[in-house]
Formats: structure tokens, sequence, C-alpha cells
């Protein structure tokens, strides 16, 4: 069965987030000053074939550690996903 | 009142995607040969101080076309939120 995951990939709290920073610094000049807190992550959605959704997502734990993150200074999460 | 909300940006279908065919590629190598459709985004988050949260959604579309994605190449959605 194909199962259609969502990884969101973002900077542990407390990290220089030099992008978030970027956004926060453009919006003055476009009329927001009531924004803070901008943090800038990768979100990444893939499709596996596996067996059961089980496996399926024990499989995207592991691809988000060892592959689509650095555990030292990010962190991941799992949307919920629908199968296709 | 603050509102914080997740906005997840990606390529138009259809588009290249070079980052998710270098995950797609790299995938093999680490024993993983049942993904496909990889699809790098960008996922942001913000908080916004607003009135009411219709306030705050009607900003964050405004900022997620004006600032956070490219509308010729990129669509968003705006994911749930809770209010802190």
């Amino acid at each position: 069965m194909r199962f259609v995951f969502e990884v969101v990939v973002t900077l542990k709290p407390g990290l220089s987030d030099p992008q978030g920073k970027a956004v926060e610094g453009a919006l003055p000049a476009l009329g927001w000053s009531n924004v803070r807190d901008v943090h800038v992550g990768k979100h990444i959605r893939l499709t596996i074939d596996a067996e059961d959704e089980a496996a399926a997502r024990l499989q995207v734990d592991e691809m988000a550690t060892r592959l689509l993150s650095n555990p030292v200074i990010e962190g991941y999460r799992v949307l919920e996903t629908d199968e296709v």
C-alpha cells in the first residue's frame, strides 16, 4: 500500500535562525509590525510503499533522523497523512 | 491576542524540484528503495498580534502571497493553529 507522509523539520529552540530573522526584518517595510518569532524550516512530502501504516511510519522516523534532519540542531515532526 | 500560524510553501505540481530529486537519489544507498515523489518545500512558523483570528488569518494569507512564497511557481497552505 502507498502512504503519503509530510515531515516538518525545524531548528531546535534557542538556535540562531538567520532565515527567520531575514523574514522578520522584511516585514515592517511591507507594513506588518505585529509579527514576531518567525522560524523557517523544511517541509518534505514523500510517498512510501509499505505493508502497513506502522511499518511506513517507522521508516519515516528513521529517514527523518538519518537523512532529512540533522538531529544535533534540528527536530522533526510527521504530519497526519492520508493513504492514496 | 496572539496567534501562531504555520505556513507550508511548496512548488506547484509539474515544476522541477532538484532538492526533492537529491533526497530521492540518496535514499537507495541508505537501503530505502520504496520511496518516491519526494518534494521539498519551506515551513514557516510565526506569531501575529491581532484583534481576532479572522484578521490574523487574513494577514497570514497576504504575507504568504507577498513575502513567503513566489506565487508564480509556489503554492502555500496554512496549517491549523493554536492561540497562545
